[in-house]
């Protein structure tokens, strides 16, 4: 089976392996030897000597940890959306009693450092920039780098959902200065899904201290305290933490920068291959993710038939659009665990697909 | 290695090879048909017609979900505390804004259903009682069918914390009429931490619709409207689901009935093992609890010497106190996978360590 959706991903054997290991007490020698040996590798994916914090969460739980740990009820937020999960994001801040003020862009499109300079600049007073780094909906990586400068220059926070870009996608958090940035297991990882990542700057901190939305399960300061000593304030996903360790070793011995050259060429693969069929990328091209290959589904293609074939007939599992692009665009995920022979595995099949998915 | 701490608790075999599955797409086909295999197992378990949900977090996290979904900043809530956990679950709600009225009892004692009649009567509007069932830091479980009749007599939603006592204690969710109860993966299930499982009643969801405390990650609605797609709202934690259908066959072939016995004979032998040495067990005799049983150290006992003895000498994992109790009392787990050859090597273990852990 070829899982090429953008996470669940697939995991090495010796992580499965490693994941199926009997458990230890979470309070014991072991798991904080495990977990010192996990927090600085994570700290070298993540570019960075800030905290880098594990939750047992989704991805989505993670981005709730970032809002509540470092913003109060009525703080103004700028949410720069520029699809599903952007909106996910400001979404959840808006719930915790934040004032969002969107910066929304057509999906497809990244959003503009311009933009957001000037939406800072008309709106006083706005405490922090929620921006996702890659959105997975359109397979749009935002300029963040660029970004970051200007929600920096204005002396602001910046929180970054990295969820389906770190580790993949070259983000070096301390040179670019992030506050807060959130990923999650299942996607360049390698392991399953079931914990968050969460870095956290010292401009962070000080938010933390002063933020007064409610949390408890996703306290910052209760994990601090508790990472100290190599543990975590509640039950961790262990068996994940297992696979986690192993991942990160296999990820380190093959270099970050190698590890985004591999990125780059797989999608540089999915992308040709989009072009060649004369398909639309649903991304400007300058922005094209490489974790995650949109497509624009031809006019006569059936999304749903093209999937299921796909998946019951070659093995291949990619994914659909979401909301509003539901039925319009398909998405091959290509993060984590995976090599241009996948690809070329994954293309093939599509090619065999292609002719009869059309709709009826 | 003979773990036996309140969880994590060892997973069978036949648990940790499906926990080591490949992944697989949490929106196709086979994970909704696992799900709708895995939901009706649990409502077995729960002995429930009611809803079972399942959230991607720990025991913590399911505490924090029972309380932002029945409550709104202000609510006034009986807090029943007879230890930790039961302090735990009250601070939750306290930092979300309830209004907690504690009821606290000394470590070891249990609950009084006339103290909470009397608590309820003497605070008028209180909306909602929160119970620990089975009090792992001090091995008490609590008499919930009489609590859960004088708050079910009153009016009152009650909210439990089942963590350490559903699937291995009786617990008759509908039978007694509990509106929330909550238990965690690592306990009772033998499978490995990472998921909670929420059974939330009519008049829970009642609560839920109006309950104005912030939530998102741990939204009840959203995680109902996915279940009915066999999904949840966020990515779940696969290979624990994979893991815990493995692990739900298991149990309903042995049967509840059955299990509850295997937890009492463990149990028993745990007991009677102190008691013949003349140690004193923290709870009331008739309070004890069948998944963890507290012991009092005697006096010339070094309880750290002891543990670190029975680890590293022994291969046997038990706890220490928490809190207060910390270096006066020690806890043998002996809940999920364990039978009563397990208790049986832990008991001659300790009878080996006993003699040389004294204070020096």
């Amino acid at each position: 089976m070829q899982l090429r959706i953008p996470g669940p991903t697939p995991c090495p054997d010796e992580v499965l392996k490693a994941g199926g290991r009997q458990m230890i007490n979470h309070r014991g020698k072991e798991f904080a030897e495990m977990t010192n040996r996990i927090v600085p590798k994570l700290k070298q994916c993540f570019q960075t000597k800030n905290d880098v914090l594990i939750l047992t969460t989704s991805g989505t739980g993670g981005l709730e940890s970032a809002v509540v740990n470092t913003l109060s009820p009525g703080d103004k937020v700028l949410g720069v959306s520029i699809g599903f999960f952007g909106e996910r994001f400001a979404e959840c801040a808006s719930v915790y009693g934040a004032q969002v003020i969107p910066l929304k862009y057509e999906w497809g499109k990244a959003a503009a450092p311009d933009d957001i300079k000037r939406a800072l600049k008309d709106n006083p007073g706005i405490k922090a920039v929620m921006v996702t780094h890659n959105e997975t909906s359109t397979g749009v990586t935002n300029p963040l780098k660029e970004i970051a400068r200007v929600v920096k220059d204005a002396g602001k926070l910046i929180l970054v959902d990295a969820v389906s870009s770190l580790s993949s996608i070259d983000l070096p958090v301390d040179e670019w200065d992030l506050d807060v940035v959130i990923t999650g297991s299942q996607k360049g990882w390698m392991v399953p899904p079931g914990l968050a990542f969460a870095s956290v700057s010292e401009r962070g901190w000080k938010a933390q201290a002063e933020a007064k939305m409610p949390k408890f399960y996703f306290d910052y300061a209760r994990a601090k305290k508790f990472a100290a000593e190599g543990q975590t304030p509640w039950t961790p996903a262990v068996a994940i933490f297992f696979g986690l360790d192993v991942a990160l070793d296999m990820m380190l011995k093959e270099g970050l920068q190698n590890i985004f050259a591999r990125h780059t060429r797989v999608a540089d693969k999915a992308r040709k291959w989009a072009k060649a069929k004369g398909m639309r990328l649903v991304p400007d091209e300058k922005f094209a993710s490489n974790t995650v290959t949109a497509v624009n589904a031809p006019d006569d293609m059936d999304v749903s038939k093209f999937l299921s074939m796909l998946r019951d007939e070659y093995k291949v599992v990619i994914a659909g659009g979401q909301g509003a692009m539901k039925g319009k665009i398909f998405r091959i995920g290509h993060l984590g665990f995976v090599g241009e022979k996948d690809m070329d595995e994954v293309l093939a099949a599509m090619d065999k697909a292609l002719p009869k998915a059309k709709k009826e």
